[in-house]
């Protein structure tokens, strides 16, 4: 069950909604409580609760609705909370603060992997001359083979940290197991759960109740439905993190001229499913470079929160994902194009649509 | 084999070429001999010329080259010939000329299916003040269940030749059964070949070699590779007919939330494999109204050379697709929108991509 | 609407409730008018009686019900009728009779293509002592490629004709267009149609209201839902043809190490669905030779009443998929193993579920 | 790089060969050390050696070969080991010793999760009495969504090995996270790994070198390829434990008449492929307990090494998965039958392919 108090409670207030749940409830003690609009939102075990519980709530001046989990999703919803997310990034020092999900599309770029330090920095300077806002980078790297390269590990997310605090721009790193998530978070403004970690439950939920509730960019899956990845998302918020930015990257198909098949009709039906940020990332979904700047300009167009674009200044001798990585100058060009789409967008009146 | 003549031959010649062929390559009649950017293009059967015969049309002085079709696809390929296509609509009388592969989008509006006279026509004349260009409406419909309605048939043509004379759009109407083409030709601008004849191949050389070589849009199979629909275009072009136009409808996937899933990618592809132009139905796409405004400025952002978009004065009283249609109003918004977005890119000195 | 009379209805009461019907609905004259399990079965369009026509009908002594076409698919169902459709095939002259539908499953065997007299009657000969039951080869062919082997014609179909009378095997083979119908239904004893016309309506009621009436081989389409494939099947049987076998051949999919991917599990399903008989085609489902008879026997286990496999005395010459083709000696193995398989079935005291 | 000794090598002789390594190789360690086959198997990093490092490997008496880790699976191909594996599981105290692997299919059934101590024991004497061979039941769960049942945790672990002490049935039983691996494996025979972490590479890496090493179900990705699938699998057994036992389950498609599509054309394939056991889950794929004894069938004469069935006492009131749950009498007659196929597939001299 998820009790939402009336916005601008107190502590106080908040407390005696807590104690009364555990007094009423059998001692249940929160799964999380977070804060979403203004509201506090407590999660508890249980898709129900007993009939003197829910009244003795209810009546509390402090509680606003009780919500039953029956249904699929239910923070993550337009129906639980109807104005969009905003997710604020660069919590960590040196980091400049990068709002995703207004309207202004937010650029995500940099290489597949960390290889190097030096090969990180002049890319971190490169993606930054070029317009984005947030560097990307592989420290731990999920790869189809044991035996391809699996990333520098520590040492990378120190060189991550080195190029935020020369550049000023967040990071964004995989995490990808339960453990590694303080870790990865003393280095990372954003943590990324890649595709195939979709539905890895027990990752979900550490990055969820993490004490660093780092925002997370969670990428769909490689045959995930709209509800499953919902779900996914409803996970790390339930468990105490409503930080979190989708990312569609493309899924499964039947044609072998593109890596992946990107889905931006997710995007507008995101929209109005959830109120959660969404991201695209073309570089995956095509897996071809010559396609990445059309359909960053598509992707916009379609009303994406921003583009997450590997970018290299040495594709062809990259270490991973060479094929799909686009130079600086092409970041830069795309980085253009997009802002006047989004411009387009945000000009025109009729963009919210008439029903 | 494709035999190329050179650049404005003269009849004579050309004629020449033909009967060299014939002389030397035992009797051989040409399959199709079509004008391509001004040069004849002759196919005639096999993949192979003796060397003999290969010698001598080579030293034509008419002949510039000789291609082999041990290739999947030749005549529609970009590497056959390297501008894009062109295709003039709008050849019965009553008519506007529409050229479709140029810079300005294209836009297609109608209903799914002519239901009276009535309804067509005041459908035409809102879909034209709404600035659409071309008429679409179905007269044949190819239904998955033989208990639902299969169309007015021959006076549903009727009533597209009327709306065509009052408002001065091309129509564009399916075509289900070689035996139909001529028929259908005598009322429609475009021939439309449906997905679920995409490999139908008899019907694909009707539409190719009848007498009126009306211009095709051929919509993409439900499940159909790039390769596959390219093949199928070939058929339509070696059997006599060039003026092709591709449009991308959505493939089959997994998720239920829309009706099919729209491969925006296939555009900038397309644009790299072939001339022929590519528009996008985002109508049978999504089969969700709400999703159609966004996903047309998408797709106009990704390259399309226009859209095909159900359009009804009522469409919650549709007898067919009543969903997936938008109203005039939504349609005016949509024209308005994918205007400025193709403007942005006609604009733009970088559209050309920088490899 | 469809209205079933009683069984072992005499021509003249049926002559009587085609003339009530005609009278009471405006002149309506029946779509088809088929026995199934020796009752009439009139099919008329639209789907709804005005009540003093439902009323006069219901009363008639020989009408037993009025079936609504409101659902997906009638005539086709279980729900309709719940016996298993047996399929006589071998009208022909100097053809054996075989039934497709029973506890023994009929092997089709032969090759892709007709490629001449002495292949063809050599193949013929071989499979025949194979133990195959029904001999394919293709006189038409779809290919994918304007430019492949488009089959020998006509004069395949006299190819097939003559093997029929040496060998006593019934021929079955495709028709592609609903102007063939006629011609093929002279040579062929079965019709098949392909995948890729699964939905090409036209040719579905072509092949249903032809006046030869040969059983047809209905194979799924690529993409096809069940449902889909049974609404294609509901076109033919509601066209005047009862003479339906289903034939499942792979569905596409994204790995590449098989053509298709074989969905067996419809076998099964569509015996709760449908009473048609299911056959399978492990040849084009799989694409690979090694792999077929072992999916044979899976086929058989399932549930399947028969199997059609590519079969070729000199595979790796094959004009047409003759990676996929298993010679005669593979094919004596398959008959042989899938015969164990059906008698263990048939033995089989469980075989019927236990709900 | 992987050195694979001479069989029956000392151990001495093995210290050796790795000595040499860390000698020539700059001091670097193997990855792991398993035995296949009689033979030792190092795996060390990187993907080439030195020539003097080759060379000087090459020459000692104990090595056999030399294999590059280029190509895309190594240790788990049919190339690299011929004969089948057999992978015997029953390690703990009161488990009987069953292999998989082998002629006999192995059956292991139970409930989706483990419920309660009363629930698990009668449905596991009652699968016992049916003729299956090991327990399976959940206590860590994955579902799709947060407020769903999560499984009992470490309580159903000890449920299990009361079971399996009353019984003597091995148990299977899905581990979720590394760091749960140690404590998974005190209870269980078999550790699971379920679809949703087929590329959990940290959870792979945790059940390969784990110190318990018990044996591993890796269960097919929803839309993982052949490939990826194999390469999961060489993870375990690159990082040391070399028991591993592939598990088709169904792959997302478009049907939603099942939950998944069952793939049983993959047996045969894998079998070409690897030397891996193959076993089949119905239920997942089919979704439906109808459909599961029919599959069952099927999937053993398609060469399935065993079964994998949820079964339940009283499905309808599971806490999970009751729609595809089987009743001890329906497993019992499933038993039965697959029986009587693997028996026709045993006697049959045919069995391995005539190519």
């Amino acid at each position: 069950m998820i009790i939402v108090t009336r916005s601008q409670v107190t502590d106080t207030e908040h407390q005696q909604v807590v104690e009364l749940l555990q007094q009423l409830a059998g001692g249940q003690r929160p799964i999380s409580a977070i804060t979403m609009q203004g509201r506090r939102v407590i999660t508890i075990d249980g898709n129900s609760l007993d009939a003197q519980t829910h009244a003795a709530l209810s009546q509390h001046r402090a509680v606003e609705r009780i919500v039953s989990t029956n249904m699929p999703y239910q923070l993550v919803s337009r129906a639980f909370q109807s104005e969009d997310s905003r997710v604020v990034v660069g919590d960590l020092p040196g980091s400049r603060s990068v709002t995703i999900g207004g309207a202004a599309p937010v650029i995500i770029a940099g290489p597949c992997a960390v290889e190097s330090r030096e090969q990180l920095l002049e890319i971190a300077r490169a993606v930054k001359d070029a317009g984005a806002q947030v560097l990307r980078g592989g420290a731990f790297k999920p790869r189809t083979s044991p035996y391809q390269f699996q990333g520098l590990g520590i040492e990378g997310l120190q060189f991550l940290a080195e190029a935020r605090e020369e550049t000023g721009l967040p990071v964004i790193t995989e995490v990808m197991e339960p453990d590694m998530v303080e870790v990865v978070s003393q280095y990372a403004d954003i943590l990324q759960i890649g595709s195939r970690n979709m539905q890895n439950f027990p990752l979900l939920q550490a990055v969820g109740n993490s004490a660093a509730r780092r925002p997370v960019m969670l990428k769909r899956g490689l045959a995930a439905t709209i509800d499953e990845w919902l779900l996914a998302a409803e996970y790390i918020v339930a468990a105490g993190n409503p930080n979190v930015i989708l990312c569609e990257r493309g899924i499964r198909s039947f044609d072998s001229h593109t890596r992946n098949l990107l889905d931006l009709t997710c995007v507008p039906l995101l929209h109005e499913l959830t109120h959660l940020p969404v991201i695209v990332d073309p570089s995956h979904a095509t897996g071809r470079r010559e396609l990445v700047p059309t359909m960053s300009r598509a992707a916009i167009a379609a009303g994406a929160h921003g583009l997450i674009l590997e970018t290299h200044t040495d594709p062809d001798r990259a270490l991973c994902d060479g094929r799909q990585s686009i130079t600086p100058a092409q970041l830069q060009i795309t980085v253009r194009e997009t802002r006047l789409v989004a411009q387009i967008m945000s000009d025109s009146a009729v963009l919210s649509f008439v029903a």
